[in-house]
């Protein structure tokens, strides 16, 4: 009995077509897309002109991909893929620190600083004390954690963005807790910055009148042997983008305190603790 | 209130954040989307790694497109994407020509014929006669149509993917209807071709088991004043791909009969009349 293709049928026509032996795996992740993909088409009806519109869309979104620059991930993050994937995968235990997005400007092998070092090379933006302490969920100071932290300088650019411009390693450093747990570091209060915004994402949030900037937030990585790593940041609460990241990075638990201080070399500080869960 | 993102509510946090004068029909499609790449997300609970390898895989799709090459059209025709927006988008009265894909090695432009020329170029293959009548749906002749035609040659390449060797215009032609509707000319019968499959989507195919072979047949795109275009197929009913065609164009009212005769200058006859509905 030959089934041919027709509107009714058209998930089950593809699917059957994929061999017995197939990865279970693999199987089942494209039984369900293929359903979920022409439902979408169905229940909107789309026409040949949106589909064109979306072959090209998603043609210049690759054709834009470079070394430096992920266009679809900028898209997966637009469209809050990403961190529904990074929620799926990031149940942690209640009290744990929460995960968040990784984004693209980690840059991995950055010095290991003293306890302590100012990490802005630029001398530029508000100096603030970060600080605090990396524990387990029993409050527990862990000893020998690594402290990756990386934020954009003063006018809200990474230094990987502007290698002929900031110093290497501006506003970047690794810290290793002692038996204490304490992390300490001078860095500064990072600003908002806008992903990039000139190609196809940027013209997709232009058509859904939406922004294209992220609140301001300090990357940390924290890991030690026999936790769960965690891809964090922590938030500007005053920011006036907090309520509308563009990639939907903000969780409540991870608006940090940046209070004013009076004495001390910094103008700022932002205390607040990690806590890891167990591997 | 603020709402931050969070599994459960991940779609509607995104959604939310479209303006409120979004185009409504661009608004339709992308609440539609979003909610069925979440949906999708969540049912398989997609892993990181996963999310990395669709992530890359669409990269490597949109890198090796080129003027020549349409590698998401692929993606699209071999998840049935293209025939499914196809069947949404075509639905013709009973009796009227079913339409099928148009597929990527249609020229505009080709030389208009006289009828019963010859259109084979190279030679090769078995001879074909093409003939029927171009008709309306009360089964009248249509004057004046359109009748643009195109194959591969004998070894299975169209003129476009070998123009090196093929002559130009091999196995293409465009003939007019005259007062009774009938077009005719002679080809090869078609052989069955894989679609490009040195790419990212032939790799896809491969992990599922699939095959990338089209049975073979004949391009049509059929067009006259005051009726709707046509864009489809004749298929050779015994060959071996008939019930598996990698984009689920075949039709079953599509396939036509190739009768070997015994008399007359070709090997093969294929009789077909166009039905072609009203605007
Ligand atoms: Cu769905
Ligand atoms: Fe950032
Ligand atoms: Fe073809």
């Amino acid at each position: 009995m030959i089934s041919y293709f027709s509107e009714e049928s058209s998930a089950e026509a593809v699917i059957g077509r994929m061999s017995k032996d197939v990865n279970p795996r693999l199987a089942e992740v494209m039984i369900c897309l293929i359903k979920h993909l022409h439902a979408f088409a169905k229940k909107t009806r789309l026409t040949q002109e949106e589909w064109e519109y979306g072959i090209d869309f998603l043609t210049k979104t690759g054709q834009i991909c470079s070394a430096e620059r992920q266009e679809f991930i900028l898209l997966s993050d637009t469209l809050g893929f990403s961190m529904l994937v990074d929620a799926i995968n990031n149940c942690r235990p209640q009290g744990a620190t929460e995960n968040t997005v990784f984004g693209p400007f980690h840059v991995a092998g950055a010095p290991v600083r003293q306890m302590g070092d100012n990490i802005n090379l630029d001398g530029r933006g508000e100096s603030c004390l970060f600080e605090g302490r990396v524990i387990d969920l029993d409050g527990n100071p862990i000893q020998g954690a690594f402290v990756d932290v990386w934020s954009d300088n003063a006018e809200g650019f990474y230094d990987v963005q502007q290698p002929d411009i900031q110093p290497k390693w501006n506003n970047r450093g690794v810290f290793v807790t002692g038996a204490n747990g304490v992390y300490r570091f001078t860095g500064i209060i990072p600003v908002s910055y806008p992903i990039p915004n000139d190609g196809p994402v940027g013209q997709m949030l232009g058509h859904l009148g939406r922004h294209p900037y992220r609140p301001a937030h300090m990357h940390y990585l924290v890991t030690a042997d026999g936790y769960q790593k965690l891809v964090t940041h922590i938030f500007v609460g005053n920011d006036p983008y907090i309520e509308s990241d563009a990639v939907f990075g903000v969780k409540e638990t991870l608006i940090a305190p940046f209070e004013p201080i009076c004495e001390g070399p910094t103008l700022w500080r932002a205390p607040f603790d990690f806590v890891l869960a167990k591997n």
